[in-house]
């Protein structure tokens, strides 16, 4: 398959994975080994930069690229706090920008969001920002050097899919300069598949494979999935009609003496 | 990946192919191999019996079971006739009932399906009604002897996906003697891993795969997601909410002096 | 607005009402007076034959035709048996079927409620046919005489909305004789417009006014939405698009110098 | 029903009409008085300012309020001077924002349009913002001033519904100081009604009416559908349920001798 190219780095597998909700570490380090992913998300916060004990990270496979994400800031300001931390501390320079100043949906705020992701490409970080779907603020993101944008399909950790389709869309459909990641809502494979036919770039996945009753088996589904639909949309398909269409000739067989 | 039973058969595979509308037979062989489907169906009245020449069974691999329909039927004593001449013919006891008087939407007739299927089961065959989706309906069929029964998504031919998921639910939730096998409008592999998601038993695809512009590599989408619908399925999945739910902690990081 | 006809019958109103669940019969009265609705329907069983006492067909507005139904037939025997009854007491030659076997979904027979249309239609009734949505049984049911077709939207009480719309917009498409009158799951006024936008006769509506809050006002909110609805599929629609089209003039406003 | 108030204005109708594609100034003049609406918009482009002629201000009826817009500003400044040309030319202190510089969807810059909205609420207009829905984005206009917000359902002209309901609906349930006015998309009145039902405070229609075979009924049409839906919003819907729930008594009615 096509490998998927993100701040000039490139992958070959279009599934990221957050870290949130897992049963336990090892559960998580093993559905993450399955997923096959290469890029790995989780709060800054949730890194516990001086331990000499057990750590979380210890639980992300090596071959992975860790992006640590800006949970808890509410505005531009703190977002790069958190991301000039991170990388500090030894995290590296990928990160994926959360500005959320509403506890309800945790929607993003595209306003800051944009000023974080500008002040972060010029330190020479490759910026992800999570964002709320649309065209104009997607091209101000762009412009402002992100490497990729995150559209949410829905409120995150909802599991309700991609509703949120029709912006979406027209982003994907607009913007070619970097890739789109559906992140945030996507409750099934299916709908993992869906954002891929679509021609987005990678989904991000995090509640629907950590709440599973399965997480590893969901994981691998969820890998499969995104797999197969960026088969199907470089395949491309057919026509959608509004009528029937005979796959097999409809009559006449029996008529014209066969049996 | 647990196995799919039908009529006393197990299969390791739950996409079923169908062969019209292919490029060429060539391509179709390879699609076929490519998506590892064990049961391949075709309209008995594409089958040359009697040739000495090419044939399309020829392009059936030998480790798939034939399926031949009743494609050109217009009531139940057509679709009896061609069952008996398809296996009169030396092409096994398998056999898909299609019993469609309408040639605009191709929609199935479920009172003469019922009947064919009630006479050919006594006669032996494996009977798998093409239907539309109709719970009481449905359990005729089963008790009539169906070996599976498989209701319609959209009409065939249209890659409208399953826009008759409310019926098709409620059959899967209440038929739990037979599998329920969704046939006809998947136009694309997010809608096959969908139809699995729901508990679908397998799935038929015919137009999608064949008039893709790549038939190989959307047959081994297709495969690919039906192994990942079943495997989110048995998974189980995590709860819809209405509401967000942080994967991450969502406020205070930075009051508290992390940084 | 254009007339509704049904079995010779001619209406000024397509909105049809239930009468189970309302609060008190009062209630009833008074929301079927503003809906203006014409023909109201109630199970046989709850009709007080017999009674001297307060009758709840006194509160069934007098312009409006009677409509029995034979809910709690399982088969077609027993509906034949009710409706015979219905039209012995005094209840008029209208008859709703409803033969339902399954107690979860309360899904419809479709092929007992043929027997039943044929017997009761060659008796003189006028016959309406509650319905899962199927194209060629809806056509067998014409057949057997009904005056309309009567399909589900969704499982009746479960205010869904129209979740077989695939299915009922092809038997709108192809049954022109009768009306076809979307029956149960209808929640919303928007999906009662919905229905008649999509060409449907008219639409029965029960549940979605008898348990709203303020019955009354509901059930006029209904009353506009059907009319609505019919007007809009009288006026015709304009043509969906996939991309914008401007409403007014774009650009160049500011570079004409118009300021 | 109750009253829809916009910058201090109480208004008695929840239907907002635009002036664009009618096939001739007297149906649009026609259509407008049908519908009711009270509050009407037109690109300020194509008011003749100057004329001595036939002007299309002339086919505004005297009772509605007359809300320019931005239609051809790109940024906040051209909305800005279009805003104060318009209030400087006699057509009052209400102003719809557009700030478009797409050409192909037509979406709004929520950005820009922000921007404009604080500078001209400042200035006394009552500014109503024509946006990409949002949250957070609302929340910024409604902080600068905005007297309501105009989330889009689909691109303009495309009559393809409210596609973007999952962020629409979040926005109606969280601003509670100015009503969410549903602008773009809608292409028929069960939308309208669909619009209404969820919380929104008015509809913009513009395109469904003046591209309908007849603009005049389907101005009724939408005028009706807008009261439906806000009369059953007001009226409170009963829950949805997963499972049927019988209108009438479900069995044993024959069983008990009643015939």
């Amino acid at each position: 398959m096509d490998k998927l190219n993100i701040g000039g780095h490139s992958l070959d597998n279009r599934l990221l994975i957050g870290t949130g909700k897992y049963p336990n570490h090892r559960i998580m380090y093993d559905a993450i080994q399955k997923s096959g992913s290469k890029v790995i998300t989780m709060a800054l916060r949730r890194v516990d930069i001086n331990s000499k004990e057990e750590n979380i990270l210890d639980f992300i496979p090596k071959q992975c690229i860790f992006l640590p994400n800006t949970s808890g800031a509410r505005n531009a300001e703190e977002a790069v706090r958190i991301a000039r931390l991170a990388r500090a501390s030894g995290c590296g320079n990928w990160i994926k920008i959360e500005v959320i100043s509403d506890s309800k949906y945790l929607l993003p705020d595209n306003y800051e969001t944009t000023k974080a992701t500008e002040i972060l490409a010029k330190e020479g970080f490759i910026v992800l920002p999570y964002m709320s779907p649309d065209l104009m603020a997607a091209k101000r993101m762009v412009e402002a050097g992100a490497a990729a944008v995150m559209p949410l399909g829905s409120p995150i950790g909802t599991n309700r899919g991609i509703r949120t389709k029709e912006l979406v869309q027209i982003m994907i459909d607009e913007i070619k300069d970097v890739p789109i990641i559906v992140d945030a809502g996507i409750g099934k494979p299916s709908e993992a598949a869906e954002a891929m036919e679509m021609g987005a770039g990678a989904v991000l996945v995090n509640t629907a494979i950590a709440t599973s009753s399965d997480p590893i088996q969901m994981a691998e589904a969820f890998s499969m999935a995104v797999k197969a639909g960026r088969m199907a949309y470089l395949s491309k398909f057919g026509p959608e009609r509004h009528f029937a269409s005979a796959s097999s000739p409809l009559t006449g067989f029996l008529n014209e003496g066969a049996c």
